[in-house]
């Protein structure tokens, strides 16, 4: 699927253990860059925001960053004035320790909500964390973010401007709290392009809405979500602008790379056992087509219908017909990988749908409602509702 | 709860098994009426409406009703033209073995989408239903009705109108596909009250609006909801007009009677442990305070933490935060049944925490978010998510 992970010129990485994780895995994450980078960044829409994203967001919007803390084990999330302190002590002591200005720090992190962070043993660690830049991998690095996840998450193209080879690597963490927008869910892609910065907001803003609003595992919006884009132009290639080829190559390279990054986080949603994109053609309009197919994804019935591997269609087209879309039953086709279970709103039987419970089998299959009416279309990606998202969520803290 | 389950005169129930149910159990229910009944009804907001939700909606409007027939093990939803024709089949049925006019018969359905009803077996069995009339108990009839209900979900009602008795009875089944407007639900409400067409509406409108739309098991609205309220008037009272004392009595006897179904639903949700009432207070308005509370009562995250029995508050303070009402975390204040867990968007400390655990562990217990903002309120009831749930909504068909 990757073409490569290949680091881009300039940026270092580097993880360690701090005790916030129980089970003493790395639990630190910090992405430097040689000088500072262009960047963008998006954030969760929930109003209950966490500390990191107080202190980070600012600084993202003033267009540029040199590094990144990330941590997991601990959302700094509704821990009031003190994690608002505690948030920006932690961006401070990183800045310090690379002699860069508090500006060009940003903090990240996941975890336990309510919860304060343990600023001694992050006091012991931080400065280790600045001194051991360079020897982690990516893999190491998604790893070190990790919470609930089951494995890391990483993703990297690379493209060709004006003969200069430009890399683009990310990677991400998330499988609970899962919804647009966002998630708990974190994001980040370094590039050592060169990027005019006001492409690069637009660039991760269409890339954002193609991939991370387009997924979900439980409906919940976390505290915590943020996916940054860090561009420090050290491929020296000619400055991409908007709506030129080299544009165009930047912005598919990461949507494909953002993608990736979506569907894996689908894949490794808690207790998931498969991936389905369902797919609404023939809506009113895309905005309908939209509706239609989050309601769909968002459906504990169909979630668990999945898990059951039971071709329910009429959970599927229930789930269509309190969407808010305008559905006109008597139109309604309904495909699994193609084989069409449901046409003008009838079922095609039972051969049918022996057929379509052997798609329901597959790790990965696509749902296609067809409505009938328009031109509007729309994918979403979600899970199954299986025991084990019960399971990791009932015990979470326990 | 109930003050006795006395049918209100000039009703009489039957059930019958027609081979609908694999089980073999009761799945045909009627209520007669001596008389033409005066009648109201609420009905899904699902744009994919059943067969029998297109035969009765415009019978209900027409504002007159005898009998109502009532079927589970097939929703008749999905089937198309000749759903429809088989739903009129069934009401004519009914209606030529009561020799009353077709206009007077309501279909109700619920079970399995998609598939058509086996007429054969009705039409063998619906005339022997009709004669048997008056050898069943609520009880059994509301047995008659259930798909994956554990328990008939029954209650009654009298009041007193000018020194005349008057009886209200009621019925409903449900337990997955539960969520406004509104659930996989069917509710039959009659009484021999003598109500004036207007007011019975808006009694039932009333009564619906603060008891079914306010539960939800898993966010999934069906496509076969219907409440229907029969009011036969052989009581013999002077009759119930509008804004008077013996209207606020009859609202309040409906009421009650839809509230004790509806909680029952929710007891009843399918794997549910647990009733908990979502209490929101001090929003701006209280449509935000609802739009709060539906929107921590349909968190799957907070309701598998129900279920772990952990008092997750940050979940709860996530949920509110993405509900779209307008939220100072730094002002909300959560309590478990009076147990204090966060004060002023942080939390209280071990103590309390554990003493929260112990009210997690009761059945049934009230979640109370104060937003300190204003005047707003609403309360919302809903389930734990478990296990269970998915083995019952995995295995549903098979």
């Amino acid at each position: 699927m990757n073409d490569g992970l290949l680091i881009p010129q300039g940026f270092k990485f580097a993880c360690r253990a701090a005790g916030l994780k129980k089970s003493g895995k790395p639990d630190l994450g910090l992405i430097v860059s040689a000088v500072p980078a262009r960047c963008a960044g998006v954030f969760t829409r929930n109003q209950v925001v966490a500390a990191p994203l107080q202190v980070t967001a600012p600084k993202i919007r003033s267009g540029q960053c040199q590094a990144v803390l990330m941590n997991s084990g601990n959302a700094n999330a509704c821990t009031g004035q003190r994690g608002l302190q505690d948030a920006q002590t932690c961006a401070r002591m990183i800045a310090e320790a690379l002699t860069v200005p508090d500006e060009l720090v940003a903090v990240a992190s996941t975890g336990v909500i309510g919860v304060p962070l343990p600023m001694e043993k992050l006091a012991a660690q931080l400065p280790r964390l600045v001194e051991g830049a360079g020897a982690t991998g990516v893999d190491e690095l998604a790893r070190a973010i990790m919470t609930t996840d089951a494995f890391p998450k990483t993703s990297g193209r690379t493209i060709s401007v004006g003969g200069r080879e430009c890399r683009l690597l990310g990677l991400a963490k998330g499988a609970g709290m899962i919804h647009p927008d966002m998630a708990t869910m974190l994001a980040f892609v370094v590039t050592d392009a060169l990027v005019a910065p006001a492409f690069l907001d637009q660039a991760l803003r269409a890339a954002v809405d193609r991939s991370f609003n387009r997924i979900t595992v439980d409906r919940d919006t976390s505290t915590n979500d943020m996916a940054l884009l860090l561009a420090n132009g050290m491929a020296e290639n000619e400055e991409i602008k908007a709506d030129t080829a080299a544009s165009d190559q930047f912005s598919e390279a990461l949507a494909a790379i953002l993608m990736d990054l979506a569907k894996m986080i689908v894949r490794d949603g808690e207790g998931a056992t498969k991936l389905v994109r369902i797919q609404v053609d023939g809506a009113v309009d895309n905005e309908q087509a939209l509706a239609a197919a989050r309601s769909v994804a968002t459906s504990a019935l169909v979630k668990t219908a999945f898990f059951g591997e039971d071709a329910n269609w009429g959970r599927i087209i229930a789930a269509v017909g309190y969407s808010g879309a305008v559905v006109d039953p008597d139109r309604v086709n309904i495909s699994f990988d193609g084989i069409r279970m449901v046409e003008s709103g009838l079922g095609m039987g039972a051969e049918q749908e022996r057929q379509a419970s052997e798609v329901l089998k597959r790790a990965e299959f696509t749902v296609t409602v067809e409505l009938g009416l328009g031109s509007g279309s729309a994918y979403y990606f979600t899970s199954d509702l299986s025991y084990d998202y019960v399971r990791i969520n009932a015990d979470y803290r326990t």
